[in-house]
């Protein structure tokens, strides 16, 4: 396994590789990794003959007030985890080659940002879009992977890579869990003993909009409010917010008609973590 | 000679010839085409195996009140001239393909698109760096060239280049001057004939303003009125902007110091005309 730290580097690296016709995989990430990654990482091996994977905590995707600072590295640990799911190069590069001084070119992609985390973290996507594009040009992948637990990440990404017509195929992957319905994330490593339990709010009431859809409930009101109610019943968890929207446009629903998304996002003490179910497709809580 | 109307075909054209490890060199242009794109195409025909030429007036670099619907437009002339000058490629894509229904992405260049035209024509950059990004993901070149008559743009476009980690090199070219030294411009071609004298006033300004230079002025305001009283003895010209810009920043200087530029931006008639000079280079006036 190689580990690339030079942009350069990795330009010329994936440049010879294309060259020889050797498809390239990626999955870019932030690092600490956990099951979820190494899902995308493992799908990554299947679709091409290189895998790469980013390590890089973006700091403009973080709000002046969020926890850039204090955000879990580990890549001792990172780095074995690649070794093991077969990872070819970890691209780990500094900031300093990411961001030089004077910065100044950002991608925004604008309609679906308004909603869920662009209104709770502005300037969130335009951090995640600006450095996913500069990620794939420095990587040049044919396919890369990403996980659905960033529903909107996810359909942020892939609108900016049809907008920009970057030839490049975006796939996403289930949300993997623990064994009691959590969703993966490396922010878990925040929650304390006595919250854990109130972080599964999150899945419990997906699995309750579950539920009543499958009962025939259409109404995103009446899903949401009791949504609201099973997350307020833990005693740690605080709604940041709950919303089911178009899977298309990120905008609100009142009825749930085509395809759409309940998202959630809910404070466990210092961890802010967020879920979704996308109605109709299976979730296994 | 290749005409390619679909986004799909152009990349799959320029993938194949990447695979077989052929250069490609790409002129984008906005058509109605002079010897300053040809120039620029003659260039490229020595850097590239292929050569690309786009035609497309791009919507979002115009403003509301601007001149996108009566811009001057004609294929079969371009065509003929590309042929003349080696074009292997002219991907000439309808505006369907390149801003489909609901698009939403953006490339925004920051401090170096506040001054100069980014102060009369806001958005014009933002359209400019936005379709150059697409551009440059749909036809994949080796090295794309651009005029130095927009010499905000091609500040803009090397910056967002070198930003977004494009792998990717851009030439400037120097500007192709009429015999009386008024610069090729497509919209020249709006002036009429009693306002054609009054299209001078740019060069001469400029090179009032290199005289004044060469001669040891070193005042940015001295050398600005003196630019501004000559274009002002001009019965059809009207100074939309004079400044005298850092080349790195694009900000005012006080003192020239350093490389930098006099940029100039006068309507005459309906033609908003730009030109400039970067200070210590030549100026076949």
């Amino acid at each position: 396994m190689k580990i690339i730290e030079s942009v350069r580097e990795m330009q010329q690296y994936s440049e010879s590789l294309r060259n020889k016709g050797k498809r390239i995989a990626f999955v870019p990430t932030m690092g600490f990794l956990h099951q979820g990654h190494l899902s995308l990482m493992i799908e990554g091996r299947k679709r091409g003959d290189c895998l790469v994977t980013s390590i890089y905590v973006n700091p403009t995707q973080f709000g002046p007030k969020e926890d850039l600072a204090k955000y879990p590295r580990n890549f001792e640990m990172d780095r074995k985890l690649c070794d093991g799911v077969g990872v070819d190069v970890i691209f780990f590069p500094p900031d300093r080659e990411v961001y030089p001084e004077h910065y100044q070119t950002y991608v925004t992609v604008e309609e679906v940002t308004q909603n869920l985390c662009g209104l709770s973290r502005p300037g969130h996507f335009q951090g995640v879009a600006t450095v996913c594009a500069k990620l794939f040009n420095m990587v040049k992948p044919h396919v890369s992977i990403f996980g659905k637990k960033d529903f909107q990440q996810l359909v942020v990404i892939k609108r900016m890579v049809a907008e920009l017509n970057m030839d490049l195929e975006i796939v996403g992957m289930t949300t993997v869990r623990e064994a009691d319905g959590l969703a993966m994330s490396s922010r878990n490593t925040y929650l304390k003993a006595e919250e854990r339990e109130s972080a599964l709010s999150l899945s419990r009431s997906l699995k309750r909009a579950k539920n009543l859809y499958d009962g025939g409930e259409r109404d995103a009101g009446r899903i949401i409010a009791e949504a609201k109610k099973l997350i307020g019943s833990f005693p740690h968890a605080t709604i940041d917010y709950v919303h089911i929207c178009d899977t298309t446009t990120m905008k609100d629903v009142k009825r749930l008609e085509g395809e759409c998304v309940m998202a959630l996002a809910v404070r466990v003490g210092v961890a802010r973590l967020i879920d979704n179910h996308v109605f109709g497709e299976p979730l296994d809580i």
